[in-house]
């Protein structure tokens, strides 16, 4: 095992019980305060610990790091120096927060590069190129299907032989708490003759995870299987917004594109490979067997507990999903690896989300669409109201985290508060 | 008239019979040298004019523009000064080249700010955050439905409503003159049991035109029908290579992915809406009439003749497609205002295609795909060989160009040669 994720590793920085930051993760991010301008941080407890201070008083001086690297408002420049570096400055963190301050004290410069994480402003981790939502839960896929086609029906006949997936928007992406309009846009209620415009009324959530790209191909180029997961940084929460009235009219026959784009909500911190590695995890027996282009060795997946949260604006939130990382089908290695077999280029920043997270159970489905099962099975809140879809008022919050052994690794949130459609 | 566009005007550098680019046209790109960093340029007869040298010799001075905004990779910070800016300089462009030299003459500065065109590296002129494509041709639509299901149900029920159209990769825009792997990928021969993987057979070009935003809006925000036109800098062509073996098998149901996004070329010129404006026409009736918020007042496309060159390895080229971006149905002003209307923000730089431009002819048919009619009926090349679709070696050559009064504004070429698969 990685000694950086040793369980009986101990900060000198106060770590509550049940916190996701304990000095095992060591997630990147990005943050500003009303004094200092945007850089990059790594969370600890409850708090964030400034890199570009760090750098300045010359933690990083041996890693041969570049200047300015740390005062950026994106991760992107970082990433991009590739894992040997990047993974050198999380062992180096592991070093100054460790309660053993032999070789790196940090400690009493403690009040220049912590912060309360309540104090500062989380920002979009990364600058996204491009951003490509998969559809790699085969319980999601088979649910969706049975609902629009039928229960034999239900998975498409490409389904099993590679993992699908489009484009989605990039614009739209926005970090965790970021209120989110209500889309506007054409329906055609069942039964009508012409469409209608207006809010959507059917919006939802959908409970995904994202990768990060942590290295670029160029044109003509693939990644193997094999080799994917060296160009993958990290993961964060996603919730893939969808307003399913939008999307049911608008889909065929080139995909979900209104239904979606109006935004998709990311947990600030990016939370590294290296920090999961003690979580992986086989997935899901692959039957009929994928085409060698999509085989690699080993566990692909990684044991990830996720839970979706909605909070009325009066009232008690309550947790109505809670799903795993693990049940995807297709893996990331098998999604990347998939993604470039056509010569299509990658860029350091670039997202990949999986697609809707279901799991076996109906309380593990990770959309109301499938929660509510399409509106048939209204969620009865705390409140004494109910849900089909959400409310304006709503919000939504993800949360994910790995647990074992007595370690905790988790994401922190991805949430987001539905607005009134806008003007 | 505005008085650039005005017919009679003469440019002091020599500008060939037929050429795409006379001083009433003026597009913006970006160029380099083996001896000068990038800059922006426009284009003049054969040659290209550089910005930058004329913006340190004082030609701009009066027009408050950023120091350093014309030496740049793209064109994205120029584009965000705004209409205003930017059809300042264009006017201002005008009068540096009218060979009535009485207000600005910089003839003298020929040899600094001249180059001939066939010298220079045009490089891609705009850093692409989103690209989109319409599928706004009902001919296209037609006959891609008439193959893949059947002339009564070519067209989908919702395709007279709006514009329909899907993300598209980004990063795998390429600018014309790079050369195009043929892309891998599963393929579902027909009366086959399982996939089979390798390179696609049934690599397609598509005649499309994109347009580049001008400026931005912010989440929540919508851009009406009227107003769409601000937001829109100018116009380019644009090949979007579509691979119809690989696209056939993965797009259900999401929609179009690897069998498109291994490249699309886009012509390194932007022709601005000011030198389109005495090319204005009207677009196709629409009936049934579109929902309030797609609908606009006046003429709101364009004529412009577009044609298609394949070019065999060895031997001679063939115009193989005669088409007309005023045959499509919707137009650039309805795709924005569809784009828009469900809040999804809109950056500077971002690329909106049209989809493939079909007219009523089969000479007009913007793909092999219809023109063949799914390989049915090959097409005679001038050595004697025929093409279902594109062999390797082969150069496709996207042309464009407005014609009235003795005017022509021309876009230049999009233009790619495919390269036998990668490894």
């Amino acid at each position: 095992m990685n000694r950086k994720n040793d369980p009986s590793l101990r900060s000198w920085v106060e770590v509550p019980k049940g916190s996701d930051f304990p000095i095992q993760n060591l997630p990147f991010g990005v943050f500003k305060t009303p004094g200092l301008t945007p850089r990059l941080c790594t969370a600890i407890g409850d708090f964030v610990a400034d890199l570009q201070v760090l750098s300045e008083h010359g933690f990083f001086d041996d890693l041969d790091i570049p200047t300015l690297v740390f005062a950026q408002p994106y991760l992107n420049d970082f990433i991009a120096l590739g894992k040997a570096k990047t993974s050198a400055v999380r062992n180096r963190l592991s070093e100054i927060l460790d309660d053993d301050l032999e070789d790196w004290d940090a400690s009493e410069l403690a009040d220049y590069f912590l912060h309360k994480q309540s104090n500062v402003q989380m920002l979009l981790p990364v600058k996204v190129g491009d951003y490509t939502d998969f559809y790699s839960s085969r319980e999601h896929a088979t649910n969706v299907g049975s609902m629009f086609r039928s229960k034999e029906n239900a998975l498409m006949p490409n389904w099993l032989h590679l993992p699908v997936g489009y484009h989605g928007r990039a614009s739209s992406i926005v970090v965790s708490g970021t209120p989110v309009y209500r889309p506007k846009g054409q329906q055609m209620p069942d039964g009508a003759e012409k469409p209608v415009f207006g809010p959507s009324r059917l919006l939802d959530f959908e409970l995904e995870m994202a990768f990060v790209i942590g290295k670029g191909t160029t044109l003509g180029e693939s990644v193997s299987a094999e080799e994917a997961e060296d160009y993958i940084f990290g993961l964060a929460l996603f919730n893939d917004w969808s307003a399913r009235d939008i999307q049911k009219w608008e889909y065929v026959p080139l995909g979900p594109f209104l239904g979606k784009s109006f935004a998709s909500t990311i947990s600030p911190w990016v939370v590294t490979m290296d920090a999961l590695e003690p979580f992986r995890t086989e997935g899901p027996r692959q039957d009929p067997a994928p085409l060698p282009y999509l085989q690699a060795k080993g566990p692909k997946s990684f044991d990830i507990q996720l839970q979706v949260e909605i909070l009325p604006e009066q009232g008690q939130g309550k947790a109505v999903c809670h799903s795993n990382f693990k049940y995807l089908y297709w893996s990331m290695a098998q999604q990347l690896a998939h993604h470039t077999v056509n010569g299509c280029n990658i860029r350091v920043g670039d997202l990949m989300a999986s697609g809707t997270i279901s799991g076996p159970t109906p309380d593990s489905y990770g959309s109301m669409l499938e929660l509510s099962w399409r509106g048939t099975k209204p969620i009865s809140m705390p409140d004494g109201s109910s849900r089909k879809f959400l409310l304006d008022g709503d919000t939504v919050i993800l949360r994910g985290w790995c647990e074992k052994n007595g370690l905790r690794i988790g994401f922190g949130e991805a949430s987001g508060k539905v607005l009134p459609a806008k003007g």
